[in-house]
């Protein structure tokens, strides 16, 4: 095991860039943001990647110092190249953790782990969120009491087009009378996955204590343990160029 | 297979005999209410069963003659002898269907068979539910759009206390903002079981059409398939006398 | 509901135009021996299709009149193309039954649907295979008592990289001590998937009265209830473009 | 969180008192040896408790001071209070750690957190077991290649009537042919369950180095993160009085 939990935190980084509402709440980026939360902690060594790098900032050096990855993306998911793609949900096979946030929904290491369109609802208004632990002691949850609440949020709600988590942690209410499974978790392959539905990018969601501590908490749960594993025996036989 | 599907609805019948309101809603029973729900489908023979009856209504006779038992309780579910709900539980393992209504998630059959407390968040109030459809297609939810909504319920919330649903079919969002999955099934055994949370003893809501459609569609999907299995295949050394 | 169910039995048939001793066991192709399972029921019509035909013999027409789908493919899942794989797929998460035989666990459909490698072990051999229930009572294995037996077949073994299954029905051991999940089910959107491991190419597998039950009990299994569901309400938002 | 994880072994420890062949294997009950897994390892502590001492040796001030326990019983399951049992339950629904070995399937705490009979086939002979592992990465197989081999032991067999579960990380096949869900994982309120097989007492199973490391990391997967979890919060209102 690593001395420390490598963490990368991968952004679209363009919302911030072309629109100035956006820019003003997180002036380096979500991406800078989310990364911050992990300040002053030592198990963790971070860093950021953004679409517009060369090989989207995820190059094989990257990944292969990789434990834990964050996915931020909104309007660009199509840009990401197939084979960048691929090399993601690879990975999480092998064991690196992923934790997919709020309209990364879409995204296609997401979509691609899935197997389902991960299509849901949705509505842009200032909707009141309440987030209710559906799974008390779960360690994503660390220090969370029964609900919290985000006073503006982006409405998400079911049906959400996933397959049936592994552990639904928390489920939503808004304004609206909406619902939503917020929080939930998948093993794939040796590799753990965790979706995690707030962040809309014109609110200051990633500066909220709360939030923060549940993203540190997911690193820790979601970071391989023991050594790497290879998902399937037969790689001198090629399986990692099939799939 | 039986011709028909055999459907027994057992209650405890109490509350509609010792409280008028009750009983002005429901003045032959809430099991009468769910069987009405059955009427002119010859695919189905229905009777009900009541805790004050001997043997609560369940003897060997009848057990052996359900193919899908109801079960609605509230107040009286420690008066269910062991034995009865014994026999109840070890039936459904053997493949009968079993539909826990509402109140029922404290009830020694469920209990029994979830192995958790089955405890949840609650309050008597006047709150509108938005049931919320998380897996379109199921057969339980046949006939219903995206969601539907009770006007006047009982509030139940998270945490709900049960090993993580094989389907959640149904989210309900309240009044308060509080949720609850409202529609929940599991295979234990040969058996099927599903959760359905409303049916409150002080509304009319066995009269509801929605309601009602749900019931008979619960049915048919709960409903042995081929012949009545033997969960475990050791029956002559004793096994249904161990568990 | 439609008054039966249309199965389609897709096959590659290579093997049998291209290996004599594979033409000598299916001489007009595995998907004839499977689709003969369904001769004298009056509740399905089958029809058959091959990787050669126009479409792959998987035109919009077809698969709008297919409620469960056989899948048989070996060495050219290569040569179907994407398009068509996805069609399949989302038609899957729409409710059309999958229903996935042997080396058809590294087709385009079933990788797509599961999000993993799909891979596994496997010896070109002539070992005994013990097929055991792990769920009695389940309909798929209606007629099938807690085991039967394979005397010559290829063997597979675990590690199977697959989600976890919804249920494991089936656990296989064979001659040299492997094991296997033989027969698991998943739901995915609105559809049922159900792989099954028995079928190579070399072996009259498919004639097998008792694979035969369980192909027309699979096919009863996976048919869609009630009306075809959408799995995402938001169509008109263009998300089948999306996947 | 504690300084260290808190173990506790407990055992039945009739056989090895009673029976001169097992006393010779395990002179100082399988507890005992089980215990000794953990020797030299400072993130734990471990004591030992058994059937005949004063509540089972599992009073209230044990079972607050354990972290995770270890359960080994085989002819005695009966004597073991429904109260004790009971407790038991409940501090695995509020987070502690449960890893239930060979025979105690049929154990009252394991059989009421599952809800199922929890029976299976089993022959006594000197079959040869291979383990495969069904679940690369999983940290309960650190150090374990794909497979491992028992020279001698008990047969158990499928159908193994548990709730389908959470996580099947190895899967056995027998000299005789049959195969067994080795080793299977379940998460109960805030708790985690592990069903181990390995162990009859007739052979020195818990002296072999493997499965003394794969103890040693179930201790470790088991052990609660973070605060122990209420299940539920209304344990004000009685509820654990209910169950």
């Amino acid at each position: 095991m690593p001395a420390t939990t490598r963490v990368t935190v991968w952004n679209e980084y363009r919302h911030e860039k072309e629109n100035e509402q956006v820019g003003a709440i997180y002036p380096d980026g979500i991406q800078a943001a989310i990364a911050s939360s992990f300040e002053g902690l030592g198990e963790f060594t971070v860093r950021t990647a953004a679409l517009d790098e060369p090989e989207c900032g995820l190059s094989d050096d990257v990944l292969d110092a990789t434990d834990v990855l964050f996915w931020w993306g909104h309007r660009a998911h199509g840009e990401v190249p197939d084979q960048i793609a691929q090399k993601v949900k690879l990975r999480v096979l092998q064991g690196m953790g992923l934790i997919v946030l709020h309209s990364a929904h879409l995204s296609k290491p997401f979509r691609g782990l899935m197997g389902t369109t991960c299509q849901l609802k949705w509505r842009e208004a200032d909707d009141r969120e309440i987030l209710w632990v559906s799974r008390p002691g779960h360690p994503i949850l660390a220090g969370i009491d029964d609900h919290f609440i985000l006073d503006q949020v982006e409405m998400y709600g079911e049906h959400f087009d996933i397959p049936e988590p592994d552990e639904t942690i928390l489920i939503s209410s808004f304004t609206g009378g909406e619902v939503f499974r917020s929080g939930c978790t998948w093993r794939r392959g040796a590799g753990k996955v965790f979706y995690f539905r707030p962040g809309h990018e014109t609110f200051p969601i990633y500066f909220d204590p709360t939030i923060r501590n549940i993203l540190v908490n997911a690193a820790r749960w979601a970071a391989p343990t023991g050594t790497m594993a290879i998902a399937c025996p037969r790689k001198d036989k090629g399986w990692l160029d099939q799939s």
